[in-house]
């Protein structure tokens, strides 16, 4: 993974002069590319990892378990979020681990959570290291110093119970590998995040992540059957039973924890027949609330595809003005789609589906005939090849554009059917709003997703020219007047991205101030010298 | 509600002189009847309430909202669960709330939590009062006197969301008034358990039910959305999001948490359409581990109905035996099904479909084919109807075979597909041994029930002639047993009873001592003097 970015060095690129010209046009972009310093330009600080705790870790996980050194500090100084990214390529990260531990076992992250408890050492638990908010900065609260846990070496599957459709994981286990483990055996697990390239499922499951396809495959937290977490207080083991009335949901409240009660180690999570086909295909809506209500019909008659993506106007105009020659644009140009009277407010939707060929063309055919009734138009497959080609590429768009000086970055909630349109108009608006306040008028786009019987979430997106004397502010600023508007608008502050350090401040608007007092006394409980990821979640 | 059982008191008779022979044959009755002692002839403990607390309790919720009669308390006193009911019979039940509160709105839950938090009263949160597990026992751990919450008076319909389907609810609506506020609208909340003539919505969300259509439906986890609890503490207000990514899941933790925590107070529900069509029906398997074959394949390739019953090899005889002349017996006689090759190991399941005429038509197509490729034969609608006509009537039968000195009980777990069968023979053989053991040798019987794609519940009934001198100790014996077979053997201590006071020894089994550790910090938190339920869940 690039220390500055997203994804394999080798990685060509993909931001074409098409785009480049469109957003130009639209935000402006940099007169000269603003590359990323070099690796050895980054200024950290300096280790402050003790020389006795470095030789009591180094007893518990091996000499070649500790790196101290500069590559691999950057690597973990920071995730995926867009103020990482900018401090990172300008070689100013802040802030660095003093040292990254790479624990290959359940025992040594017991024997490091117990030594660090000791020693007054903060752990930040560091899987794919890809949170977009902040959730493994390496933050050293009131300890010494701050340790990354990296999970790489605990990434074995352990158990496959095929009668009951279980997998039994270390949590290091990345996406990937997880399904190259799954795919020749027929199987698979459905968790497609746009970080899946590099996402660990212990992190997924702390951050109580959403796939692409959760639509069909739910959520993370439906595929978590059983886990154990290993807190500085000691182990928390649930066995992989498919539903309990045993009491509170205490599989469900470690989903989510977030490295703040503790390091999950194992995973149980059910898996599913893996599909023999796939049908992804556009349709086209007269304007959003068409297409929401066609969605909320999808949803609440038990219609759904596995994938369901609804672009408001403005982001299927910016995928139109992206798309190339043969490509979207040329299907669904303006003429062919204004001929049939779908003009500037006209909405593209991907709806796919997954399956055995029988079910995959009964499903289809009845939600086509549903979208219909709302006035949509089937447009073919190649939208939706389209996007399923492209689903993973967003992060790697974004450093590109980082290069030229465009700020991008996306922020998501989830609300009820009643609120959809609403939260749209409303969110939509206090991003443009803060961004036109700060001097740069910018694009949002919005796209509804991850459909559920009463509600759905939403996912923006939005562009701008950076400033470049104060990058940091100009998000903040755009950040903070969303995120009002959000829990303004009743709903939730996040629906995937989780909390971390950037939403922190707004928990307490979420589960109120006794909700937030639960969760700290349970941390106090687990965690009692608070040495798990401090600052992130809880604030 | 009779006090000293369940229903209405001039609910007719459900026991047949057929089945009182066929349980004289198997278990023996006893000579006589043993009636419930008349309401009068229960002895209770004098209420203990304070004068000074019985008038600031008075000046919170009023004179009428007050209640020491005897009538009353004993009305309070207990749950349905069998020993519940064999001291109330007796007219021994041996605690009693001191007082039954009614408080009209969540204002006055406050002041009244704020009032016992001061002076040291207990609170136990009532319902419907329908537990099995000893929820509702009027226990007053260290504090002065106990007072039971009865939410009955908190029991309207607060808002309907016809767009996203939710309907916002005081926590005391009981489960058919809901359904009737619903049904002309459409709408049905689809949760049906044994008990539902009684239950509030509060109890069960507080004690993490699971209806009879929950393989359809889903448990009521699956459809709360948005709670208010009151806790001594302070509320915790959670909006009614579809999903959220922000932290561990609060709501899942308050769900299940059977008043220990404080009161819930207001929910936002889930609802659905309510279906046009219902087609129940009976299909017969060879043997026990076909039926459980074709039940994982249903689930697996969701394909289930909405209800999904598989009878082992002796509940399916008790049915047929207690099934009168034109009925069950007389379709499905041994005659008829062993022409078939269907012998004494034969199991009858029955499937449940709702929902519109055509989607009915589809899915029950589908299911059926599949069942018949693990060898079920369809055996009509007869016994489906005949299921249906009786889910409810159950408890009622209980209290009549109380009467003629015949001990039943149930009790519930919840396992992978891959341990089903193993945990089967050995619950059943746990509970038959201890049986046999105490001197009563016994009927055991079981079904599956409550689908999921990883595993599915057992629910296991078992009949035996009272030791009349200690039916208590008998029955614990009993319960110990299959408690120790359930959790050796991998399992939850239960799928949707709940744990109440029966449960709580093996809770440490179920999350462990970490675990539990977490639950009594969340309980110091929001509880810190412990009034909550005491001697509920956490030991």
């Amino acid at each position: 993974m690039r220390w500055w970015g997203w994804g394999d060095p080798a990685h060509p690129p993909t931001l074409t002069a098409r785009t480049l010209r469109f957003l130009g046009d639209a935000v402006g972009v940099a007169a000269r590319p603003r590359p990323p310093v070099a690796l050895g330009q980054v200024r950290l600080p300096p280790s402050s990892l003790p020389e006795r705790a470095l030789e009591a870790l180094q007893e518990i996980v091996g000499a070649a378990g500790v790196r101290l050194d500069h590559p691999a500090r950057v690597l973990h100084a920071a995730g995926k979020g867009y103020p990482d990214l900018v401090r990172l390529r300008a070689g100013e990260p802040g802030e660095a681990p003093d040292a990254v531990l790479y624990p290959a076992d359940g025992a040594q992250v017991r024997a490091v959570l117990e030594l660090c408890a000791r020693a007054s050492l903060a752990v930040v638990p560091f899987g794919g290291g890809t949170s977009v908010v902040g959730g493994v900065a390496p933050l050293r609260g009131e300890h010494g110093a701050v340790l990354a846990l990296d999970m790489r070496r605990m990434g074995d599957v352990l158990d496959l119970d095929r009668e009951s459709l279980t997998v039994a994981v270390q949590a290091g286990v990345r996406g990937p590998a997880l399904e190259r483990y799954l795919a020749p055996r027929g199987l698979t697990l459905g968790h497609f995040p746009q970080s899946f390239e590099y996402v660990s499922l212990g992190g997924c499951v702390a951050t109580r992540s959403s796939g692409q396809a959760s639509t069909g495959y739910g959520g993370v937290e439906r595929m978590v059957l059983g886990l154990r977490l290993a807190a500085p207080a000691g182990d928390i083991q649930l066995p992989p039973v498919p539903a309990s009335a045993a009491g509170p949901g205490l599989r469900q409240l470690l989903v989510g924890s977030e490295g703040t009660l503790g390091v999950i180690c194992d995973l149980a999570l059910r898996v599913r027949q893996a599909p023999r086909m796939r049908s992804y295909e556009g349709v086209f809506f007269e304007d959003f609330r068409a297409g929401v209500e066609a969605f909320r019909g999808l949803a609440q008659q038990h219609a759904s595809p596995d994938v369901a993506r609804l672009s408001d106007a403005a982001e299927t105009r910016m995928s139109l003005a992206a798309a190339g020659a043969g490509g979207l644009k040329d299907r669904l140009g303006r003429r062919y789609l204004g001929l049939r009277g779908y003009g500037e407010a006209g909405c593209l939707a991907i709806l796919g589906f997954e399956g055995d060929e029988e079910e995959v063309t009964a499903r289809r055919r009845r939600a086509l005939a549903l979208v219909r009734r709302h006035g949509g138009l089937a447009v073919g497959r190649s939208p939706g090849e389209a996007w399923r080609r492209g689903r993973f590429s967003a992060p790697y768009l974004r450093d590109e554009l980082l290069t030229h000086g465009v700020m991008v970055e996306t922020l998501e909630t989830a609300t009820q059917w009643s609120s959809v349109s609403r939260l749209h108009t409303e969110v939509g608006r206090a991003i443009a709003d803060a961004l036109d306040a700060a001097g740069t008028p910018g694009l949002v786009a919005c796209h509804v997703s991850h459909l559920y019987e009463t509600g759905a979430s939403l996912y923006f997106t939005f562009l701008a020219r950076q400033r470049e004397d104060d990058e940091i502010g100009q998000w903040r600023t755009v950040k903070d007047a969303a995120s009002r508007a959000i829990l303004s608008g009743g709903a939730t502050i996040t629906h995937h991205h989780a909390v971390g350090r950037d939403h922190a401040p707004w928990m307490v608007d979420e589960v109120g101030s006794t909700g937030l007092a639960a969760l700290r006394a349970l941390k106090r409980e687990l965690d009692p010298t608070g040495i798990m990821n401090p600052g992130k979640l809880l604030g």
